[in-house]
């Protein structure tokens, strides 16, 4: 961008390979790279030895900056001639604030473009075996999220989750998973529908912890799972021991294997 | 794959740049590659000359394959000691079949490993300007299918669509969002409800209709648009010319400036 901007990137769920083409070479090319908690270390490692980096940490408990200060911050950059690459895990339009950036950077007429990235429902979907939508399993799927900033209580239409054609991904919900279980059981889903937890999906420190409804909470806290965790909840989580072909504990020699066939 | 197996890659919206580093690696190193109507004509071009294709078109209305045959497809060049590459636009587990056909390589011993896509409502939502969730707007995001296969009617739980806090995205809708836009509406929705239409996301032929529920219909009809089209409905749509980067009538001009700046 000529005189400067603002890419605002999504750098997927973890796994560097599942970067897409145009982040990496922004994240090659970049001036300023600003970035979140939610950005995995190898995909940091990508950005070259001399780039300037700032630390705009997010976290549910740690906020190292506020919204309107990384705002401010991405803007004074530009104003300086800067061309930002702003990076944040996941995809920036799903559960990532991408757009609270954009719409300051619009108002303050800042040029700007948005990259997506692989959403962490989707990774986890495709390396812990659980398709998101499945014929005579799920018509449809839905993302919502299990924290709400500002300790704001989950408020979600809890009626309206119980459709067993839709499987359910909670983002950010290790906390209160137990709480949204027992909603959506109170509301009508069945206690013994299949339910997943997948702890830095993608990588090879993926874990992957199953269950149902009414006990995944209690597993996902035997085995000690840590944020970030995914949940997935509904029919399709029953395919997930047929369709498990990532499997991290053979991982490493997996992947010597990969860069041999692939050569 | 060691003695041959298939990769299901989900090639993303259209736009080559929105590929995964792993994808693009694999469809480059393929021995042949199976794809469908979905994986844009940009995409196909970097697949090498010499490679093997093979067209499994599969669309609303063309069944070139029926699935059945694509999975012995599949099966029988494994069993010729091929590494395969199963390309699917957007993501192999949204929508896109991926599991019915690793469910089948599964059941005979044939190794895989699906590589996730981004998905085209997280490329409209991108390219269109238009989040999928947003502070205040929207907590959630639900994408549906807007058409069965087999000549099923639609038969979504339309009560549990109406949330005021889930923004919608629908696959596949073209021949009937004018249905599904009366379910909603008759199910309490607003009518006035900002919607979006987007055709062809994230390329150079990327067409933006604009309207309310009730008459985004109408505005499809009048502006002609034709599948893929994707539609986005709920209040974050309303951001949707504030947050509006990509305009494809100075895309070209803007992509030349891209590679100039990035060099």
């Amino acid at each position: 961008m000529r005189g400067g901007g603002v890419y605002i990137v999504g750098t997927g769920p973890g796994d560097p390979d599942l970067l897409t083409v145009k982040a990496l070479r922004l994240l090659q090319k970049a001036e300023v790279v600003v970035f979140d908690r939610l950005v995995s270390p190898e995909i940091l490692d990508l950005v070259p030895t001399g780039t300037t980096r700032i630390y705009a940490g997010k976290g549910p408990k740690h906020h190292h900056m506020q919204q309107a200060q990384i705002n401010e911050l991405l803007a004074s950059l530009v104003h300086r001639g800067c061309t930002v690459v702003r990076v944040k895990g996941g995809d920036p339009y799903i559960f990532g604030r991408g757009s609270e950036e954009t719409e300051y950077l619009a108002r303050h007429n800042i040029p700007f473009e948005v990259v997506p990235g692989i959403t962490a429902a989707s990774g986890s979907s495709a390396y812990a075996g659980i398709p998101l939508t499945h014929r005579g399993l799920a018509t449809s799927v839905r993302y919502l999220t299990g924290h709400l900033r500002d300790g704001l209580e989950l408020d979600h239409d809890w009626q309206s989750l119980t459709d067993l054609n839709t499987t359910l991904v909670i983002y950010m919900g290790l906390t209160n998973f137990e709480h949204i279980a027992s909603e959506l059981i109170t509301h009508g889903l069945d206690s013994g529908m299949p339910a997943a937890a997948i702890q830095n999906a993608t990588t090879f420190r993926q874990r992957r912890v199953l269950g149902t409804l009414s006990n995944l909470a209690v597993r996902v806290r035997e085995a000690g799972l840590s944020a970030p965790v995914i949940f997935i909840v509904g029919r399709v989580v029953s395919l997930a021991n047929v369709l498990h072909w990532f499997r991290t504990d053979v991982a490493i020699a997996q992947e010597g294997q990969a860069v041999a066939d692939a050569e």
